[in-house]
């Protein structure tokens, strides 16, 4: 059942083009976290072949990047929707962790406690093992489940209310980010879904995010699949104008591409 | 009335890079055209913010390129739907261009009709002014209107008769590439638009594709768009698999990244 400890490594000449957008000490005065929006596509902007599907769609190299990234903030975000569909491991396999204190504090948002986790869960069973920290699990309810809260805290994790009525779909960010603040994390980078990532981009949020880092596989998934793609916003029968990166840079890395850039306008203080 | 002639500038040494992905001498041998498929996307995969509607997407970078594109193939195909929606020049204004006879010749493929082009359309007023070739009309129609195979006739364009019947929607792209042989063009560069793009992304069209060349902007344009994304293709229940790239480049131009890559499993011989 042990985890063997397979570690991952991404060269110390390959992690330059990525300092720039990187959270730094200066960042870390500010009262919100940092945030990295981050996400691996296809061509035609899917990262996943079917909702629910966990989809290999970049190269060995990109996925050592991400590791990479993890190794840099204090947290990893993903919605429920991920967590349902890949069961995934949300630790850091990078072979300069030191110490379990290294690792990201993974945080899930569900509102409804939709997530049912159990000792068998991946980063349950990473977290037990000293491998990753015990996960946050952002919730509205009142009263998650006894034997849940008996697991997390077992481990270190937890669940953090969020104001709302359960009935409402999604948090917003602001109460989000507020909680994490309120946690002493100074970065998180938020690594999907879909539905998380396509809410980040939306005009009103944006602002919100420091830098999105995108990678690119060069395929086509084709219809179907999950499609990052934010909704059009409208004002007064306009269309709102369409989020783009500044400070941009293109970087090839294997047989995939890197997008790294600024979203928010202003870097906040 | 009269078009400035206005010229566009692609440095020589921004050039180097698409040679591997160009036609040759060498691939003009083939008796069918080499077949280079090409667009301007923004990262969610759109070509335009609305089906008809013309989105400036590309940097000036990546437009210059698109016309050094232009001028290293005999022809530029687009659909109908593109051409009714941008009234488009699709000449190179590239100012290597010593003739119109280094002009690529346009290719509209039509089935039934719906271009209803005059004097004033873009590019019967350029091929007029001797800046472009006179387009190739490709029909399903047996008589098209007089009036406009006069206008076409008279600058040295026509239309051509597919066979098939008019309800029919889509040529066979077998039967496009034939009819292009057939008048003595060995390259053509297809522009788009989505359906035409989503079209030869298809698995059964992909072998007829030499090369493709994508470029992305650094923006999202939102949903509601014309999007590049094939339809999945089912066979025995089982999702064929996604087209993929080979042998590819990533080269940042300017804002822009332009992917250059390989679709055909065989090249043709
Ligand atoms: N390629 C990649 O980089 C990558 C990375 C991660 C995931 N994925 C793929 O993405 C898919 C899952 O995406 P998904 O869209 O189904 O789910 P998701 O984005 O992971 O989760 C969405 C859910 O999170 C909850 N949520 C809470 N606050 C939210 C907010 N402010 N905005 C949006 N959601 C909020 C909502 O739960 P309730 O509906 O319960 O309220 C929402 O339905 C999987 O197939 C996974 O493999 C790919
Ligand atoms: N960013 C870029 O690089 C770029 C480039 C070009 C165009 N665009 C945009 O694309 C949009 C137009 O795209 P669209 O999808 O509406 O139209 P389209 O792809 O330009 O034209 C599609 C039409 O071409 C005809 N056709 C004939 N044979 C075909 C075949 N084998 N496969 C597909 N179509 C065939 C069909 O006409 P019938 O329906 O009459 O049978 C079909 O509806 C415009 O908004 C334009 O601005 C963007």
């Amino acid at each position: 059942m042990g985890t063997v400890r397979e570690t991952i490594d991404f060269p110390q000449d390959q992690r330059a083009f990525l300092q720039p957008y990187l959270p730094t000490e200066q960042n870390s005065s500010s009262p919100r976290p940092f945030v990295t929006l981050t996400y691996a596509a296809s061509l035609d902007s899917q990262i996943a072949s079917a909702p629910g599907a966990r989809t290999a769609l970049s190269g060995p190299e990109s996925k050592a990047m991400t590791h990479y990234l993890r190794f840099k903030h204090d947290a990893i975000l993903i919605g429920v929707g991920t967590a349902v569909a890949d069961d995934p491991a949300l630790n850091c396999r990078l072979g300069d962790i030191q110490s379990v204190d290294e690792q990201p504090r993974p945080i899930i948002l569900d509102p409804s406690g939709r997530w049912k986790f159990s000792a068998d869960s991946h980063v349950i069973r990473l977290a037990k093992e000293g491998l990753g920290k015990a996960p946050f699990v952002l919730t509205r309810a009142t009263q998650p489940p006894a034997e849940m809260v008996a697991l997390l805290s077992e481990i270190g994790g937890k669940f953090i209310k969020i104001s709302g009525t359960v009935l409402e779909r999604g948090f917003t960010w602001e109460k989000v980010f507020n909680a994490l603040e309120h946690e002493g994390i100074k970065s998180v980078m938020i690594e999907g879904g879909g539905r998380v990532i396509n809410s980040l981009l939306k005009p009103e949020n944006k602002a919100l995010v420091d830098c999105v880092i995108v990678t690119i596989a060069p395929t086509w998934l084709g219809t179907g699949g999950v499609v990052v793609s934010p909704d059009r916003q409208f004002h007064n029968g306009q269309v709102l104008p369409a989020p783009r990166l500044r400070d941009t840079i293109w970087h090839p890395l294997g047989e995939d591409v890197v997008l790294c850039g600024r979203l928010a306008s202003q870097s906040k203080s």
